[in-house]
């Protein structure tokens, strides 16, 4: 399918993006002291008063990096799964695509800023720290969810949450995009590990063999009786 | 019962071990550039001399925070679990022991420097990079020992030792030892989530009523048969 021409919010989209992720990458190289404005603009292609277009101060790019990543994580996992009945198919799903914004959805910088950047003081900090705690909640909330269901064992929402955001989040400092394991298939071991033990599976119907005894058993019980 | 005099090579330990995590604070605190040798040895309570008695210059010092940390790993959870011979006991052992290095085993600023510091280069990287890829093979190989004893359902043994690893090393990023969820119980959570489902549990034995059951067959039988 052919795609549309790209709108001017489109382009100014994708040339945010750009900027972020080449921040994000100097930022990590250099360290944040180390990386000046000047570089910055350099690496983006822009000019210093260019790169001000996107933010308003250097104090600002970490808060911008780090609201940047946080936009793309809600629009491509949180949102999409919110709307899933089932508390183990929605946290089944946001699994899968929060390894794969993790594996492909941005350059790693992002990640290492999003999560590794103390730097953040007063209302900037809050502000992130605000947006990931709601990601926690959601967790904790579809794990309780799932117990009181009947759907998964007992489990406790604050450490099944964490331990699902741990395995998930941890990937970015060893997965490598020409590994062994691509991404999909790492989605579906992880899944596997994490719900399968914990799914409380419908006992299986008694196999035909058990039936076909259950239902002599009377006759059995009978002739037993009779033979007394 | 009462401790024994402490020996000069204990005292130089615990001296050795107050440098490495004062240092790790405040590299953490003020970043690496910005903290001077002067600054760690003022917290130190040294002088600048007697802060080179314990590292060879600057840039060895993050090299020497983390080969302590890999140290007080190694000496506190990896040895001690080595010689269990069940494999999915050894690892359940690991996972608690690891937990509690990472609760109460030491500041949180030595992992901080131990997992998200970069700055290595050269050899001094790869001599920590090898002993970390050490636990991860042991975790890979007690998971593949595991498989093949029948112990666990069928698992991708470098996705679950880094499932195991993020699970555990998240750890420092949300746990407040003031917090709801003591280190104890936070253990045994993680272990029961992470190992509940994997492990095969052995078929209950018969319950009495069944067995009770099954020595009547018989006689049940014959009785059927006499009465055809």
């Amino acid at each position: 399918m052919a795609r549309a021409p790209e709108s001017g919010s489109d382009v100014h989209r994708q040339r945010h993006r750009a900027v972020m992720e080449t921040a994000a990458r100097l930022i990590c190289e250099k360290g944040y002291e180390a990386a000046s404005v000047q570089d910055i603009a350099a690496a983006c292609g822009l000019t210093k008063a260019g790169l001000y277009y996107y933010i308003r101060s250097k104090e600002d790019l970490l808060l911008e990096i780090m609201s940047y990543g946080m936009d793309v994580f809600e629009e491509r996992v949180l949102l999409p799964v919110l709307a899933i009945a089932d508390p183990v198919e929605r946290l089944k799903a946001c699994m899968e695509k929060n390894i794969h914004l993790v594996t492909e959805g941005w350059s790693k910088e992002v990640t290492i800023i999003l999560h590794e950047h103390e730097t953040l003081t007063g209302a900037a900090r809050r502000q992130i720290n605000a947006r990931k705690k709601r990601y926690v909640h959601f967790l904790e909330a579809s794990f309780d969810e799932a117990m009181r269901e009947g759907r998964i064992r007992r489990v406790e929402p604050r450490v099944a949450a964490f331990s699902f955001l741990g395995m998930v989040l941890w990937i970015y400092k060893w997965f490598r995009p020409d590994g062994k394991i691509p991404a999909d298939r790492l989605a579906a071991e992880m899944q596997d590990l994490f719900f399968g033990g914990l799914e409380i599976v419908p006992a299986a119907p008694p196999r035909p063999e058990a039936k076909r005894r259950a239902r002599k058993a009377p006759a059995r019980r009978a002739a037993a009786r009779a033979s007394a």
